[in-house]
Formats: C-alpha cells, structure tokens, sequence
C-alpha cells in the first residue's frame, strides 16, 4: 500500500458517512488520480462509496467539471450560430442521431457530436457510420471544428486527450460494480457532452426494457440531475423522456440502421422514429432560439424533411467525413449479408411484444456490438423488422428477417428470435413514445 | 483492470443492493484474495459495500472461519484442562492481560494468549512484556504450545502463518476507511483468536474516550456480534463491557505497567484495575468450569492473589519464555527512564478528568507506540500517576510523573499533561468499571 494518503482518505470517510466533499477536494482527487498518485484501490472504495451514499447536485457538477477539464475542452466559439447537441442513454434500434443531426443542421443548428460505440446491448452511432465505406470517426479536434464550421455538423467519436479523467474512472467503475450510479453517470455523460464545445444539449433518456435504466423513475431522477449539473455550468440542457421498449424503427444494426435512417430523411419512417426525432429536434431547434416553440421547430424540421435540405446535410457529411456519397442512392455500396432468415409468426393475432432488451442480447450475439474491445461488428448483420408492436400478423407471415455474414448465427439468432416475439388475441394498449420533457427550473411538460 | 472477474463483480454488486453472500461465496472470495486472484480494487469496493451496508451475523461467520482457515489454526487438543483466552478491544493503560492471565492459570485455566501491539493511541501487551530483558514474545507455534502445556500460559505475538488473510486485507482496510465497521472487526478479531486453538473466549469490550468504540452502544454491537460468531463456530464467547474514559490503573507505559502488573499479583492495586480484573477473571473461570459461578470465581481468584500462586505463574512465564525472573523483585533491572518531570495541579479540588484518548495520543509522542511500524518504542517511558478521578488534590500537590529517555519529549508531554487534567470543586459522579456484561443466546446482566 504504497501510495498511502492522509486526505484521501478522509475525504474517503467523509462520503462514507454521508458527508459532502467541496468543488476543491473533488478538482484535487480527479487532477491526483489520472496523474496516479491515487491508488486504485482508494478510489474504488471512494466509488461505492459514492455509488452508495449518492452525491449532491453541487458535487456532481464539480465532478463533472473536474472530468472535463482532465483534457481537452473543444473551443468552438469561432463558429457563429448556436451549437446545439443531442445524446441519448443508449437503446436499441437507436438511429435518431443520424436522421436528427442533419435535420437540424438543415434548420440552422451547429451540431458538434461526439458520440459512442456500442455497448452492452445498445447500439453504437459510430458503428453504424463507419458501416458506409470509408467514412471515418476518428477526426482530430481541428478536423472536428473545420467540419462542424464548414457542414454544420459532424459526428465523431472522442479523441485520445477528451476526458481521460472519464475513461480510467470509467475502466475502474466498470470492475467494481459502480457502473449505475446515477451521479456517476450523469457527471461522465456531461462531461464529454460540455467538452464538446456546445452551447447546450438535448437529452434522450429513455426508460422501458432496452434503456439502461429500465424504471422511469430512475430515468427521470438521471435527467433531473443531468440538467441540474448544466444549469450550475451554465449551459441549457432539456431532457426528453422516451419509450425504449420494442427497438425503435425496424431496422437493428449497422449498415441497415444507415438505410433506414437515409429513408427517414427521405420521409419514410415509422411513426415511433418519426414522433422521437421529431420531439428531440423540436427541443433543439427552441434551444438554439431558431423557432419559438415546439409546433414552429416541428414545421421547420418536416419542411427540411419534405425539401430534401435534411438529406442533403447527411450527404454533405459523409463526403466531408471520408465516406462514399452514392450510398444515399445505392444501398448495395453497403456491406451486404451474406446469409438471411425469415422469422414468422407462430400463430395468428396483434404482435404483442418484441422485447427491446432481448433483441438488443441477441444482436451482441449477432456480431452487432463487441463482447471484447477488439473484436470487430459484423457491419452487414441485424434485425430488420416488418411489423411493430400492435401490428397484426397471420399465422406463418414473416415478421422478421435476421441478417448476417455468418450462416450459424444468423439462423441461430432467427430460432431464438422467433421464441421471443408474443403474439395475442388482443391488441396492446399503446402508449406514447415521449413520456415527459424535462426542461430547467423543474417546469416539466407531459405528453 | 488485468484480473476481471465476472464472480467477484456479481458479489460486489450483491451486497452494494443489500444482499447476502453465502458461506461458500465468502470462502471463495477470500481465497481467492489471498492467492492474488482478485484485484485490491475490487476487494476495497467490497469492503466499502460491507462497511456501510453490514453483514449478518451468517456472514460475519463465514468471514471469521475464512480469515481463521487462510493460515495456521492452532491444535491445542493434546494439552489437557481448559483453554479459555480473554481478549480486550484495547484502551490505554490496559495491563489486564499482565495480571489476569497467571491468576487464571493458577486456578487452572489453560491460556494460551496470541496478543498485539501498540496500535494507535493505546498500548500493546508485547510491547510491556519486551521490556523485560531476555523476554521473547516471537515463539513457533510448537514452542507456544510447549509452554502453554507445561506453565498453563503463554502470551506471544501472531506467527506469519496465522491469519494471512486478515492481514492482508487489514492493510487494505486501513487505506480505505473500512476499519471502522463492526462485522469487519468482529470477524477480524474472532478469527485470530479461534486461531489460537481456544475452547472459550472472554471479550473486554471497552467504551469510553479511550476505547476504539467511544460509543456504548457500538461497544455492545461489537460484543453482541463476536458472540453470535461464537455461538455459530461452536465457541463460548462472553463478553464484559467496561469503562475505558480514564487510563485503567496508575501507569501508562511498557516497563511501569509490568511495575504496576507485579504489584496487582502481590495485591497492590487500584480498585478500577481490580475491578476489570476480577470481571474478566470471574468469566473466565465460570467458562473453564473451574467455578460454578462469578462469587466462587472471585474467592479463588483473590486467593490465587492472596497466596502469590499468580506471582509464581507469572514467574513461570517470564523464565519459559526467556526473560530475566528476578525483575519480580529488582524493578530496576527494567529498563529506567533518564529523565522524570513532575505534574502538579494547577488549581486545588477534586480531580474530575484525565482523558483517557488524550493521555494515549501524548503517549504515541512520548514513545509508548509506533508512529511507522518500524520505529522502536521507548520501554522506559510513559506516565505514573499518583492521583486517580474523584481524588482530593491540593494546588502545586503532584498529580502524575512523566518518564522517559527523551528530556524535550519528558518536558513538554508534562506540560501539555498538565493541561489535560480537570480540576473542579465539586467530586465527580463515579460509575462502575463495569457497564454490562453479555452473554449467549442474548442473556445480559447488568451491573
């Protein structure tokens, strides 16, 4: 026990007993453990600690604050208009970034996203871009700022110097059971969000069997934090509560979760995608002071659905980033499966569930995410669904098709598939996919 | 994180949600631990989930045979009579075990006695009895059970080989702010104390400023906790709780304590020294079937006193384990402070505090304890006092002597002593040393 340390274990004893540590000792614990001169074991002990006892909105800001500026903070402020993101918990079928981000850049919104990879059963939106040849995630922060100055927006993953604070804490919370803590989340998902240079954010925090906090109430309490750290840092952050129940669309995967979202920006989607996209864009489009309310931001992002300035958006991303512009007309530039099966309904009636969670399991099976840092995704393979949820079916009618570049598992994944679809005599009650908006100041507008 | 362990990650994330962990699963976890199999980060995140969220006395078992299971048990089988220890959470002028252990063994009780250091602000019985010259307090586990055999007692230090595991992960509790939880005590104690080969065990819980538990009501938890142990592991454990506000006795230190322990065997002694003494003594006898009650007990333990067959133990001792018998009768061949200082009362009254803590943390200065584990005691130094609480003192009278080989250390500890002591016109409401006694099966009689 080498690096044995008076005040670090004081501060460890105090959040144990419930207390409240300072914005200094928070800044001083980050800057000493990244620099190592906190032992791992320490800071573990520190993490339950905190997972246990919880932390104060002032503390949860300094952490974010301290994770933040750990490394490079992006200095956007030489791009004029207003610099608008948009970051979701995670669900599966998740598609919104790349339909929502050049739809609002169509609009006029800055868009500089940093986004992730897949994890667990969630998708990843940068798997999902790097499936279109040649499209690179991997930009340097000047590539970053030139893009998002010259397109409107650009989506990448972190850079190496973001938020290192965030990725050795992160590494260690995910050994010692302190992943979900709702502070801990809320601090390293605001940290990387407020690195990014943003004026403000936009949350999708989705609640339901797919969404990493399956109970609303947890939802709910992580968006209240999340807004409550941006107001202290002051930036604007508005929450929307959504349904992540079934996979959102139809498509779940990589190269089909691209088509799907260019057939979205040419104006055919599901109404489940469409009423998400629409709901987070029209709170971006407020935020960024270009429509006044709501009903105007959604005018505004159906008319750049409608004109085709959404899709053009996309395209000029794509060339910007590296990638090949023809997808947007030639879905067969995209990796291709080599192997389908049919999923069919067992027996006739209303589609009662698909369950989020399970199919988002089974994707990791499929080769959608990573198991291990390196293995690599199956940029071809996925569910693509032909009825949603309510639907009803025949008995025998094809309600699915697995893809893949692997025979076994795919038609492993199309048996396992078709035990989890639940079909009924009765249609289900449906409800809403946007089950609160959450904005600063606790004033909170159900739908 | 090289050694990630799905295992261990479930179980740390079990008792974070409150849970339980099985027998099994404890015994795993801490072999494991032992062999290097689970990480320090991973350990400490789990100390932290135990320390706040606790065991069951189920747990705390288990704990305790894995602690006792990872080295060493002693099998004292072959030694005929019973073998009874008593064990103290440690206080500050603490000689009970000087004194008690022989009279024990003159009534014919085995004890064999595995004891500590000094730790923190309180003293250790190794420490008192290496300062007699020759004395040896680093026996194998045969000689230990040699002597114990042959004198009926033996007090001796822990052998590497005992207890490994709570060794290590002490050193992880004590960088972790884990030290402080009652089932980790408990079980930490329990199981080096099982180790020693014991039938039976008399605990003196102390409570007051200079115990580890100021606090009763924890002392109680501690005791009620070690007891349940016992009863789990089939041993009978009682426990005494006693008064620890001002230093037990007159002396503080390692060499005057021996002083002040041969004068207890000779029948010089304070009443709150024999007070505790008896207590313990009275238990252990009752348990060792020895006397069929606390009465008869005292009778044989006063006689024991009375006659000097504790003194000729207690010389027994001292010649099996190497030191120099005729220190029983030449103080002066312990070693002798260079230098003395005086404390006088400021004020003439009644004598209404001498703070146990405080007294044990100007010790530590003095050169009672180890600040770092490798600096050497000073075995001539400590404090003698002549005046007791609720003693009369008139003003300029000397209340305490303070010895030792540092002259600066003697003169400033007797200045700083001198403000510690509280002198008042009115006598102080006096208690008994003895605040409650704690037996099986939740049988409690107070005093």
């Amino acid at each position: 026990m080498p690096h044995f340390d008076m005040q670090v274990y004081d501060l460890i004893r105090r959040k144990r007993d419930r207390g409240r540590l300072s914005t200094q000792e928070i800044q001083t614990l980050v800057s000493a453990y990244v620099a190592g001169k906190v032992p791992e074991y320490q800071m573990a002990a520190m993490l339950m600690a905190i997972c246990i006892r919880g932390m104060t909105d002032e503390e949860t800001s300094a952490l974010t604050l301290a994770l933040m500026n750990s490394g490079d903070v992006f200095d956007l402020s030489g791009i004029p208009g207003p610099k608008v993101d948009k970051h979701s918990t995670g669900g599966v079928g998740d598609k919104v970034s790349l339909i929502l981000a050049p739809l609002a850049a169509a609009c006029g919104v800055i868009v500089p996203m940093v986004s992730g990879r897949a994890l667990g059963h969630t998708g990843g939106t940068l798997d999902k871009l790097e499936a279109i040849p040649g499209f690179k995630t991997d930009l340097s922060s000047t590539q970053f700022a030139r893009n998002v100055a010259k397109v409107g927006l650009c989506i990448m993953g972190p850079t190496k110097r973001m938020c290192p604070a965030d990725k050795k804490l992160y590494a260690l919370r995910d050994v010692t059971a302190t992943v979900d803590s709702i502070s801990l989340i809320a601090a390293s998902v605001m940290a990387k969000k407020l690195a990014e240079g943003i004026d403000s954010l936009v949350l999708d925090v989705k609640t339901g069997s797919g969404a990493f906090m399956p109970r609303a109430a947890q939802a709910r309490s992580l968006a209240r934090q999340m807004i409550a750290i941006g107001a202290r840092l002051g930036k604007k952050v508005v929450a929307v509560v959504t349904e992540m129940s079934e996979p959102l669309g139809l498509a779940v995967g990589n190269a089909i979760e691209v088509v799907e979202a260019i057939e979205a920006l040419k104006g055919n989607w599901t109404s489940d995608l469409e009423e998400v996209t629409l709901a987070l864009g029209e709170e971006m489009l407020v935020l960024a002071g270009i429509a006044s309310g709501p009903e105007q931001a959604r005018r505004l992002l159906l008319r750049a659905v409608d004109n085709g300035a959404g899709l053009e958006k996309f395209r000029q991303m794509v060339k910007a980033q590296g990638g090949e512009p023809r997808v947007l007309e030639d879905y067969t530039l995209l990796p291709q499966p080599r192997h389908r099966a049919e999923v069919k309904a067992g027996s006739g009636g209303f589609l009662r569930r698909i369950d989020a969670w399970q199919v988002g399991r089974l994707g990791m099976r499929l080769g959608l995410g990573r198991s291990e840092l390196t293995s690599p995704v199956d940029p071809s393979a996925g569910f693509l669904f032909s009825k949603k949820v309510g639907d009803q079916v025949a008995r025998g009618e094809v309600v699915a098709e697995v893809l893949g570049g692997e025979e076994t598992r795919v038609r492993e994944a199309a048996a396992e598939l078709s035990g989890l679809l639940v079909v009924g005599a009765a249609s289900p009650r449906r409800r809403g996919m946007v089950l609160a908006r959450l904005r600063p100041r606790q004033v909170q507008v159900r739908n």
